[in-house]
């Protein structure tokens, strides 16, 4: 058995013995290894072994996660019980027999996204479908779209026409799979091609559809064709092996892989509770960028999005173009965005001085206090330029009204009026 | 003619005479006082006057002022014509007729909240109505609710429902007496009588327009029957004299003394380009509370409202409780407030270990970041704490969660479980 069939062997094992996010157990894999930690819980009869213990607890300890309840040795006797059920090998097959397989953190493939998640990422990750996993590579090109189960026509609508928008530039619709605005954000995405292909490169996958449990089988089971047709067309992932349940704790730890893998999380319609805002709460724990959809006040299936909205949590949004705009502006790394570098480059000289003729000298200092790159809020600006929040808000709008500052995602940054100059004076790119 | 009497006089005439928002008018009161500016302008032949030309200027410059067109000499001209055909003993007669008067910065009615607009603030106020001018001088018993003329069936629906719940809070309803929105806004606030008198000292007054033109007549005339209940109940403001017609550009100076006069102004339906876009605008570069309702994504008639919100220019706003918890938040002086007095003096020793177990420690250090009185932004918190956003929105989540920490307005500030404690080590207020 060569060393990374070992390696896929024992983490399907694993996802097969330990939950979701279940950080004990994703500290003894990266403490000891998986071939090794997989040996210690199926072996495990007696005390845990004591410099494992000692490790795991030190490497829970420095992520702020050290309840008792997470020892090694509560770990391998909340294992026990299923580890003398696990056959990788037989699940393995399965999956295979289904168009399938298992993605480690090793494979090529593994979900960039899930970097952000820590300890908590996922030990393994199961597949089926045909769409192209590269995609999985690429947050900058996964949006999440999910919502309610309870879906109005309303929510229905808004979300199959940002869908549409998005599905038009090639991006990929990730959610979970689950009855309402789930379904309807995967059948939307089925139902659009995409750009032609050669234009787009890797070819387009439509959609991918996250679940809470084995991928042996689809669930709901109401959702049974629609999901046959995301197997069709596009991918399903999970992080349980097949055969496993989906409970109501791997829904919740399902919400944070679909927000680890996505740039964007995009909650179309939600009420008050609803798992969608779990979701969308991972997303900006995580830093990404959050947009919610608003609707009538008078619906209480629009209530979780304005509650996100008003809390800060949430952009809002209310078309594709929007949700594209946060795309652009605030997840694209900077070597993606010529644009930025170019106004980098261009020297103070190459500015003409009639751009700022008959600025206040408050303005002045606003302009040299916006960044080139980074955005800056209100807040921040008001602390370096050392002005009150009215001279800010005041300033921003006429220098904006000029094409001298621009809003992008949650702040602001400096523009240039005459548009990009060819990059003179600055350091070349390697 | 008393002292009063000449200032009242001068400041008629000169309401006639200087257009609202005209900076030179106002620096030349500053520096001469009103009767002897009301002097220089009537008298005026030949060239300004050089010592107040020259402080005049040196004004407008520290305000940031100074086009040439606000040069005195330019200011003396434009008012030349004007001037000539001022009647002040004939307006202040009019108004008195129709039991109205003007109001100067004299007077102790005379709004509080203009004190924000500098020297931008009118000259002076005609007022005609039976409201309690004394609501004037409290800018946190009034909210205006502002929005577009062609309102849909949803936008009147929440805008009498918002009204509706502030009015039996005691608050006072500012708008600007239009078609539409406005007139939903104060048809809704004249049903409601608000709290028991007793209760509420000095007695409610329910609403106040503020009007482009001359009070002498009620424009737009559709609205007649309406603004004639708003007389007979409220109180009707303009800085323009009685005569003057309602102008574009009267209107939208008009909008910068609604947004002044109030602690908060909510947009409750506007298209993309609406007056009540510039009223919101106003009140956020006076630092003021804006709140937007939002509506379908498919209605032309809520995507100024979304606009507001998504620019970071507005909070969304669903019922009169939303508004209140801003008004209640935001704009509270601190001697107000007896529990953050009581909070700020608790002593650390106070504190119960208990709160704090099992906390990581990015979240101690969050917590020493989070201030007692002026919330601080996540942004701000990430600086202070020198810690990233993901772990600054997790940490608010989880200290909010153990009531150590609390949003309120657009930031967050330290909380104390166990609830206030008699003050006690504390410097006790005089």
């Amino acid at each position: 058995m060569n060393k990374q069939h070992a390696e896929t062997l024992a983490r399907a094992g694993l996802s097969h013995i330990i939950e979701p996010n279940d950080l004990t157990g994703s500290a003894l894999v990266q403490v000891a290894g998986a071939p090794e930690a997989y040996r210690i819980i199926r072996e495990h009869s007696g005390p845990a072994p004591a410099n494992e213990q000692q490790q795991v607890a030190e490497l829970l300890d420095a992520n702020g996660a050290n309840r008792s309840s997470l020892r090694l040795d509560a770990g391998l006797e909340r294992w026990r019980a299923r580890a003398a059920h696990a056959d990788p090998e037989s699940d393995l097959k399965c999956m295979n027999d289904l168009g399938g397989g298992l993605l480690t953190p090793a494979n090529e493939n593994w979900p960039l996204g899930f970097e952000a998640l820590g300890l908590g990422a996922p030990l393994a990750l199961w597949y089926r479908g045909t769409g192209n996993l590269r995609i999985l590579r690429d947050p900058a090109r996964l949006v999440a779209i999910v919502g309610s189960r309870d879906a109005t026509e309303y929510g229905r609508t808004i979300t199959a026409e940002i869908v549409q928008g998005l599905r038009a530039r090639g991006l990929c619709i990730v959610s979970g799979g689950a009855y309402g605005i789930d379904a309807q954000a995967h059948q939307a995405a089925l139902a659009e091609s995409g750009p032609p292909l050669g234009v787009d490169d890797p070819p387009s996958t439509s959609t991918i559809a996250v679940m809470a449990g084995g991928l042996n089988r689809f669930y709901p089971s109401g959702n049974d064709e629609m999901l046959q047709r995301v197997h069709n067309h596009g991918i399903l992932i999970a992080e349980v092996a097949p055969g496993a349940t989906p409970t109501r704790w791997r829904f919740l730890q399902r919400n944070r892989l679909i927000a680890a893998l996505c740039a964007i999380t995009i909650v179309t319609e939600a009420r008050w509770r609803s798992g969608a805002l779990s979701t969308a709460h991972h997303a900006a724990e995580m830093g990404r960028d959050v947009g919610a959809t608003p609707g009538s006040v008078f619906s209480a299936n629009s209530a979780g999005c304005h509650r996100l909205i008003r809390e800060g949590a949430a952009t809002l949004v209310t078309d594709a173009a929007e949700v594209i705009e946060m795309l652009t502006t605030a997840q694209r790394p900077p070597e993606l965005s010529p644009g930025i570098a170019q106004r980098q480059g261009r020297s103070e000289s190459a500015e003409d001085a009639r751009d700022y003729d008959g600025l206040p000298v408050q303005d002045l200092l606003l302009l040299d206090a916006l960044p080139l790159r980074s955005p800056r809020t209100a807040d921040q600006l008001a602390v370096l330029a050392g002005l009150g929040m009215g001279s800010i808000l005041g300033g921003l709008s006429r220098l904006s009204a000029r094409h001298l500052a621009e809003r992008t995602g949650n702040g602001w940054i400096r523009r240039f009026p005459r548009g990009p100059e060819p990059q003179r004076g600055a350091p070349s790119a390697p």
